[in-house]
């Protein structure tokens, strides 16, 4: 059995412990950082709270220390929510080397800086082959062995390709591209349109209405990413369309049920205290509706996604004014 | 109450129905052009063997006299199955006159000729101000009012300002542009796709596979499109990325329940007697598959689909080799 990589995932929620998996059946040493749930993982090989009755490779050991995933990995995934990353991430800067690989695998915005969470392992950590792992990527379907696919993004080819190398295998396709803005900012602007397809589900409008949402919402994130130099074609790819395609398919998706929950008439503090636990979407429209404001680009989805949620605006009132818009034809 | 326009369908089957329904309730008056159901349209104001017990408007006259359409409606769509089309088209030729506006509402290519319908529309008749109408638009959800939209395609600004106008209502948004080429192909391929999505669900593999499978698919509507000239961002619209994943969504699809059953194990020959009547998409992707052949241009996906539907392949072998594909980066 070859050991082609060591490689260290940081969070052992349900993507954490399902990328440390790919990456145990891979061959490759795995380490998986967590807080609870060690010795379920190093004894019976599954972390029930978060992947259910699955079998998690036993090539996957977990710890709770910060400092042996840094001393024996080269690639290291920091899967962790976006309000608790630059902590993490500060701390795991106190252990890494600046050859290491750090990729984040979170579809967050920090609220009160902006930031993205592969700018926060650049100020948080001396390394710099900093990448992002983003796509649609519903965890129970790749741990069935369902075919799947992600993307790494980077500006180092040797970060995708060690990543490609440590993750790919006959039912997980990796893909590669540079474009590092466009794979996060997708990965954190599809939690909005998950929202609002929630609430479009929510309001039995079906698929005409929703394939309309995602439609005019991956136009929108190109809007943006144009306007801080990204490449479309990625919102196009697996990392725009493909993963906001998933979350809005279903009930999966926290965000997705934030939204439902709110057109059924649930507050959004009843919804934070009794359904989901992190919903990103709920923050990151907020500071894309705050950007987009600033530097004048209009986005009306994102903005009637704000009003809804921040300032518990009618959600029939909003639909309406979206679908009464002039076009350039009238 | 205002006339607005005259519009005629050619065509009574469920989208037919449904546009000369939209069109009615725009107040224009509208000409339906069908073979059997016309006193049910004309007395009860339903067609219930295509658009169930939904009541149409009354302000939808039906006809069986392509003649009477052709004198009186200055925009006249043809929703028509691509292997009729030509044969319909030829006979409102001999009506219309080069100044009215004929709009395609079909989503396939002709067998023979490879002909695109619009195509057709020039060479059967005398007039220029032809277009294409496309778009994610399930007609039960639009019947019911739901918030939906489309896309009108045309050369001539004319004939996308007028359809817009004699279409667009508070549930129905009519976005316009000129990439008929583009609108078309997105319209036809999707079905392509679609059989495939079937094929997906019929093996019971979820959302992450058909995620990556719209995706690539896209892709390979891009790479075709940009072999043939086309706006790429016209298959990132709604007439592209929307259109095909109203049509993978769901059941509805007579291109997704091929692939179902295929998965299944049916035959295409007990599928087509037995299940649905009309797929374009089994005639399509023989028409794309061996388009791309001769010009050089790989899409993977459609070839899958080719081989399995036409060449009896077995779906996990075409699956497997799709995932086995080397990357970029590998």
């Amino acid at each position: 059995m070859t050991n082609y990589h060591s490689v260290g995932v940081i969070g052992g929620g349900s993507w954490g412990t399902t990328l440390a998996h790919l990456s145990g059946i891979n061959n490759n040493k795995t380490l998986l950082w967590m807080r609870n749930g060690i010795d379920e993982i190093n004894t019976h090989h599954r972390n029930s709270k978060y992947t259910k009755d699955y079998v998690i490779s036993e090539q996957v050991k977990a710890t709770n220390s910060l400092e042996e995933v840094a001393e024996n990995c080269e690639i290291i995934i920091v899967a962790i929510p976006s309000h608790s990353f630059r902590q993490i991430a500060y701390k795991l800067g106190n252990y890494v080397k600046a050859d290491q690989i750090l990729l984040s695998a979170s579809k967050g915005l920090e609220q009160k800086t902006r930031s993205r969470m592969t700018t926060i392992l650049v100020e948080e950590t001396c390394c710099k082959k900093i990448g992002v792992i983003a796509g649609p990527n519903l965890f129970e379907e790749i741990l069935k062995g369902h075919p799947s696919a992600t993307v790494v993004s980077s500006r180092f080819n040797e970060v995708i390709v060690k990543t490609v190398k440590a993750f790919a295998s006959k039912n997980f396709r990796v893909y590669g591209n540079n474009d590092v803005l466009g794979s996060e900012l997708g990965g954190a602007m599809k939690n909005i349109v998950a929202i609002a397809a929630g609430m479009i589900d929510g309001l039995d409008f079906g698929n005409n209405s929703k394939s309309l949402l995602v439609t005019r919402g991956i136009s929108e994130m190109c809007r943006i990413g144009d306007r801080l130099g990204t490449n479309n074609s990625t919102f196009t790819g697996l990392t725009g369309v493909g993963d906001t395609m998933v979350t809005c398919a279903c009930n999966l998706s926290r965000n997705y049920r934030v939204g439902y929950h709110l057109a059924k008439g649930k507050s959004l503090n009843y919804i934070c205290e009794n359904i989901v636990s992190v919903a990103e979407g709920i923050n990151t429209c907020k500071v894309i509706h705050e950007f987009a404001l600033e530097v004048g680009v209009e986005l009306p989805i994102i903005r009637g996604v704000y009003e809804i949620v921040h300032e518990n605006k009618d959600i029939m009132e909003v639909i309406t004014s979206l679908m009464q818009r002039k076009s350039l034809w009238e």
